[in-house]
């Protein structure tokens, strides 16, 4: 049956409509829904689930079904669930695999979570340099009547488990079967070290268009693969990272429904408790401008519109330098580069924005007249700051990234109410600062 | 040679040097170093590049030198190139094909962009149902000779060309080969339409951890694959719009480096004056309490720190809904469940920010003793204030997306900035209505 997605639903039983309900189905509707899957479709299902709905759903099955259930999994896939259950379950799990399967599990959790080690498969395809096309795919098919789930290149190691060149079946099916693999091979291989983080894996991926890359250590042994379907996986999750970062809080981790509230709320009120120490800021640089309010109230009705606005133009800037930092495209040695990019995008942004409110103030001066005899100098206050706060708020947010990755922090904490808060305190003495040189002995 | 990336720069004249330096260098610059590379290096360079690149370089060689590198592209990447360069050029690069492939190209460029069919190469392996298992294999290996770049699976069709089965490598191998092939081939096939969006596509792929996806038409006939790499592709771009949306401003369709100051100014310039536009509401909202803050200057000192609270936990929020409806996580129907979770996580975080502003007020009357006779008062309209303007700015953050969903307009548009906005006005209506009900007849 050809599952032509998105389809209708259909057949309450089948893994499809599970798949669809999953999301919003408890712990224990979760269990009987599954048990009541047919077995070859249990068994796809099982396999398809994100791993710590694997664990979970592992922990909560009878002790016979957990068995066959986590031997359908690749070592790699065995890894990441055990990492998403409480120490004492890993290791009953872990008792229910075959001896060799689990010397291979045990290697990969020694793995730090997010480099290439932790990605890859130890499953691949070796080929002798020596051998002949012909030997190569006799072996190859012996190979792959194991537990080979991925083969899509032979890799050609030599007898210290060197990577010496690769050979896609391609290749293979294409030569003559009495040349030599040494001779036919393609020694221009793309391989990362195990110690690599994922983020450059994906990249190298996206740039080179391939299906698997080979994972090395330090001596060039070969000891495993990565595979395009781990990394899509990868770039999204990197990608939701830095999303919730720059919205002001830290990574979820999990789905976001399925994250229980109290931890959601962990994430995201310290940030926001942060933040809010931060523009308590505020409240004592107002405090700095009380008599100056106290005299003319009408400074008071534009700090929201100032304020924001420098908020608003710093979120565009360290928005657009962040992704471009996590993509590869900005690096440190970019900082001139992108200072004098966002320096002029600041002061042309600003110019409009001023300009904006320079008209808004006058006109509502000849609409209502509300701004008294000085109207004009207040525009020009109104006008000046924005230039002032949208260039500044601009810069700080374009560079700020800059100086958290020097600092080896990550960039992406730099968030847009981050920045916000830093611009809302420094954009507040500066429209007072301008109010003050424009305004004193008039208004003020 | 194994290239470990990262890895120090070596001879200032291979292809993964001019990879590294390409995106700083300018037009002429890249066309003049691309020429300086060795033969074989420059095929493989050019066909790494993104297809915006490809379009520029190719659109400055030589007429020869054109040919000989367009036809190194795939017929997706070739169509993925022709969009990127203008009309009249798009018809002089396509005389540079043979006629198959120019057909090939032609209908590729007729889906969109961002459709499976789009994404899709026309080459695939192709499998007859009433052939045994050797000859299959032997009629791919003929495949194989020709433009198959990528063989991962045999795609078994009927006479009308429909999509029965498929047969990996593996089964193929490790199969007898006097076997049929309609007898072995796997029937349970995930396939998409052509009209699918690459976002439906990605999904796929992550759930099913797939290297290849076949696509089909709407009376089920196979029409190309989508094969995993350029999913990685997809996906990241995919979060960049996300991102760039979600920054305040339109995606950028390019790298940060690479897209012209003038270009970028106004995917930015439009949104900044747009919520400007909307933050000018806060100064008419000031203005309508002018004289609340004549009377007690002490209410405007504490406008930034309550507006900007609403704005920072309206961030979150907007963030957390617009990541999970992109990832497909949280549907229109999940409405009710997000309400309920945000309204308790805006009440939860809003009693935890009025709790530090109450103390706050206290401490300073304390240590200062600068806001009068009434600072319990003040503490408790500021505390109040904060658990409204933040369960409130939780709430419209978490919601916009649901209503721009219903309305079919993008849920990514309801930026950070924009919540922000919205937050800002209501924020001081809630704030000087507190202020009013607490302190009426005392300040006011």
């Amino acid at each position: 049956m050809i599952d032509r997605s998105p389809s209708p639903d259909a057949d309450p039983l089948t893994a499809s409509t599970l798949s669809r309900s999953w999301p919003s189905l408890s712990p224990d509707d979760r269990l009987h829904s599954f048990l009541r899957l047919p077995r070859e479709e249990a068994d796809d299902f099982f396999q398809s689930l994100p791993s710590a709905d694997q664990g979970a759903l592992l922990s909560a099955l009878p002790r016979s079904d957990r068995k066959i259930a986590i031997r359908l999994l690749a070592p790699d896939d065995v890894a990441d669930l055990l990492l998403t259950v409480p120490p004492a379950e890993q290791l009953s799990l872990l008792s229910l695999l075959d001896e060799p399967t689990r010397r291979e599990v045990s290697a990969l959790l020694a793995y730090a979570e997010d480099a290439a080690g932790g990605l890859m498969s130890p499953w691949f395809a070796r080929v002798r340099p020596e051998a002949t096309v012909d030997e190569a795919i006799s072996y190859l098919k012996r190979q792959a009547t194991g537990q080979l789930e991925t083969l899509y290149y032979g890799y050609v190691l030599d007898a210290e488990q060197r990577l010496r060149g690769v050979l896609s079946l391609r290749q293979l099916m294409t030569t003559p079967g009495d040349r030599r693999v040494s001779d036919v091979m393609t020694t221009d291989v793309v391989a990362v070290n195990e110690d690599v983080d994922q983020e450059e894996v994906a990249r190298l991926f996206a740039e080179h268009d391939l299906v698997a890359i080979p994972v090395v250590d330090g001596e060039g042994r070969m000891k495993g693969i990565v595979t395009a379907d781990d990394i899509v996986d990868v770039v999204e999750e990197e990608a939701t990272e830095d999303i919730q970062k720059l919205g002001g809080m830290q990574a979820l981790d999990a789905p976001y429904l399925r994250t229980p509230l109290l931890r959601m709320l962990g994430k995201r009120a310290g940030w926001l408790s942060a933040l809010f120490v931060g523009e308590l800021l505020t409240a004592t640089a107002m405090g700095h401008y009380e008599d100056e309010i106290a005299r003319a109230v009408v400074l008071a009705l534009f700090v929201p519109l100032i304020i924001s606005s420098g908020g608003n133009s710093g979120s565009q800037a360290t928005t657009l330098v962040i992704r471009a930092m996590s993509l590869g495209e900005v690096r440190l040695a970019d900082f001139w580069r992108v200072t004098r990019r966002e320096l002029a995008s600041g002061l042309a942004l600003g110019g409009i924005l001023g300009a904006l409110g320079f008209a808004r103030v006058l006109l509502w001066e000849k609409l209502f007249g509300v701004y008294g005899p000085h109207h004009a100098l207040i525009a020009l206050t109104v006008a000046i700051s924005l230039v002032g706060v949208v260039t500044w708020g601009t810069l700080a947010g374009a560079l700020l990234p800059f100086l958290l990755r020097a600092l080896r922090f990550d960039p992406a904490s730099a968030s847009a109410p981050f920045v916000a808060t830093i611009v809302d305190v420094s954009g507040l003495v500066i429209y007072f600062s301008v109010a003050e040189l424009l305004l004193r002995g008039l208004l003020l």
